[in-house]
């Protein structure tokens, strides 16, 4: 059944009821996870002095495809979603593709991206168990800022370590935090000794993601009834995001055509395993073909260019070893305005996924993405996030590809956020300020 | 029939087809428009050198209840709406209110607010009547975004004339304009007659609507198939706005209840209208009684203390003389954070209904609606515009007169836009910087 329809809605009664665990349907599961000192497998009663039990059990759980989304936060995913599903037909129509373009508008939630997915669930498991105190990182501020939204509902404290660069780049972020009740620190800082550590050694350090991380699972580790939580790489928070994927799922059902390519960009995995993981369950049973196109940056290409083996989560070698696609821990990615993509490694679910061929993934230059942001901005009329306008640049790559075989090909892309408070990286763009950053191990 | 769902959400097929024309209902009409030279009354074709031809017939159309919005519209409408109708139960619980407080949500719009609306069809009939330049004004920089969209979507070039306290106060609005591929210009310019009075005047002026309106027409006049468009005020802008109150009645029908108050900030009346007129029907008609309050700034009271007679539109005195409660057309307001607020006067037919006794207004001021707007933010998750939070400002006072008269009341407000370009003025809040800004006549 054709349609000619732009969006496609689905009711709040729809809402996903449980996300989906793709470990059971792995034919190879990922490496366990490592205690650094002993390289011992860690289970998940390993795990509770850093997260909060029911979300170390979902992290190492591979035997429950389905795992029941609590009410509680069921309740505050209505806020938002479901959310629409958008026939990108103004960009089809600039590219002159034969190609339908899909896109998951993921931007519409309050802090204007798909972070509140995880946020939510892992606020709630931790004042479930009693927890009083939260420490995150945040790289560009989306997922400290859903974090922040989601911590106050559940009336959590929380301290936001944001990688330096963000801070000063994007100060909207910060307020949007503070907005919400959240204490936000520019990292590295002096507040712990990872920190210190670094700031001593390069004082104009600009800070990573890894390294925020740091500082977070010290002030955690270090601070009463505190856990520390996660926006992306953990296999818990690629559960959660597996809404966007279930939702998207029923949503090209109504739209009548299946992907032939799913897209996302790609920091630590996040929000590429919440639209890939529901599509790719048919490809693991045999039913589809579906392509997976992981979308990095050209400046910190770890799915193109990293090394599979045991590495560290964050740059001062606090957490467990993940097996992992990596540039390394110590890895110091470029300034790019895509914030929220400066990671030296990925999730180990799409890291074994990536060896065993099951998903593709491209490595975007910078101006690349800005051409696209801006052309999917002047024809579909929303300013993107320049994280999601890597999807975008990838998915136009098909598009164009499509055109040139005279193929019908139906792309799925996953817009991840908007970038209206991202407006000072599209100034410098527009200026012509901004450079391509190669990559520089 | 009771619900307890969160939100209610329309599929795309039930845009409304017309728009409601509030003038053939009205009991006695407003005044018509006078040239300000000869006082003669205006018809359609006076306005046709400033404004397109289809748009200065929707201004003096008193005859059809129903205006059919032509397919161009409604296709783009799609991008967005219907906007979802939202329970608002995280401020009803903090709030200990029997009242239920439900808000249409207009800030789910490509550029965050409702101006969008009228944007599209504006730029749609200058376009279809072959114009190729058109120009505004913007104040908070929402009406300026919107109608920037809108032009690049109907190729039309276009020239923004933005109030200069806006223009430093929000940059990133100033780069969605610039991104969009619009022309934005700080107002008093020298680039006008009317810029460069002011600025010989007054050097330090920080502009208002009033004399950005008198740039932007300036422009246009002396501008070949060149027509100015503008974002409040006018008859035909309330039209194309009642797309939110035709949603919002079908929309509280799906709820199972009907408002006993409507409220909408007001600044020169595109939202209010939007939201109230499909309701007021029902008053007008005898079917029901619904309250309608209007909520302004305490600094810019044009409908609590404004004075209801003939004025100018724009601080120049270049418009048509319009009836309405006005503070006076060369009235500087105060630098509120509220920039879309700042206008000193309503438009014909709320002044004309205000005076009739068919709507109520209130007048808040400032610090009371950044309390509500944090209060907003940390309950229902979306950090609201400072236009917007007069209105939120406004429910709560009705919350919290139904919860003293221990009483049911269903209070419906505009969510005309969010706060996330407005981040600057949260963080002077939450510093202390700012006061309440008394009105100064």
């Amino acid at each position: 059944m054709k349609t000619d329809a732009k969006k496609f809605l689905l009711q709040e009664k729809e809402i996903p009821e449980a996300w989906y665990n793709i470990l059971p349907d792995m034919p190879v599961k990922p490496q366990p996870l490592l205690d650094p000192a002993t390289k011992r497998e860690l289970k998940a009663d390993d795990l509770y002095p850093l997260f909060a039990e029911e979300l170390a059990k979902q992290e190492v759980n591979t035997v429950d495809r389905w795992i029941e989304i609590p009410e509680e936060v069921r309740d505050m995913y209505k806020i938002w979603r479901p959310t629409p599903l958008v026939r990108a037909t103004g960009l089809e129509k600039a590219l002159d593709t034969p190609a339908h373009i899909y896109f998951k508008n993921e931007s519409v939630s309050p802090v204007g991206s798909h972070k509140l997915n995880s946020a939510i669930p892992q606020a709630y498991y931790c004042k479930k168990q009693g927890v009083t105190n939260i420490t995150t990182e945040t790289g560009a501020g989306q997922w400290g800022a859903a974090l922040s939204l989601a911590a106050r509902h559940f009336g959590l404290e929380l301290a936001v370590y944001m990688v330096k660069v963000s801070y000063n780049q994007k100060p909207y972020r910060r307020s949007i935090m503070q907005t919400y009740g959240a204490e936000v620190i520019a990292s590295p800082s002096m507040s712990t000794k990872a920190g210190r550590k670094i700031i001593t050694d390069n004082p104009n350090c600009q800070g990573s993601l890894g390294t925020a991380i740091s500082e977070a699972v010290e002030l955690a580790m270090s601070t009463p009834n505190c856990k520390y939580t996660l926006g992306s790489v953990l296999n818990h928070v690629a559960l959660h995001q597996t809404v966007i994927g279930l939702e998207a799922e029923k949503q090209m059902e109504m739209a009548g055509e299946y992907p032939d390519v799913v897209i996302g960009c790609f920091g630590g995995g996040s929000n590429f395993s919440g639209i890939s993981f529901p599509f790719l369950r048919h490809n693991l049973s045999g039913g589809r073909s579906t392509r997976f196109v992981a979308a990095e940056p050209e400046s910190c290409p770890k799915l193109t260019k990293g090394e599979f083996r045991y590495d560290f989560g964050d740059e001062a070698g606090y957490t467990p070893l993940i097996p992992m696609l990596t540039l390394g821990h110590d890895f110091m990615p470029a300034n790019i305005h895509a914030g929220g993509l400066r990671y030296h490694g990925a999730g180990s679910i799409v890291s074994r996924l990536k060896k065993d061929g099951f998903i593709d993934a491209v490595d975007i230059p910078q101006l690349e993405t800005f051409a696209a942001a801006t052309l999917f901005a002047r024809t579909e009329g929303i300013i993107p996030a320049p994280e999601s306008s890597h999807a975008i640049a990838a998915a136009i790559r098909e598009a164009n590809s499509a055109k040139e075989a005279g193929k019908h090909t139906v792309i799925l892309f996953n817009l991840s956020g908007h970038g209206l408070i991202d407006m000072a990286s599209y100034d410098r763009y527009f200026a012509g300020d901004l450079i391509d950053c190669k990559y520089n191990p």
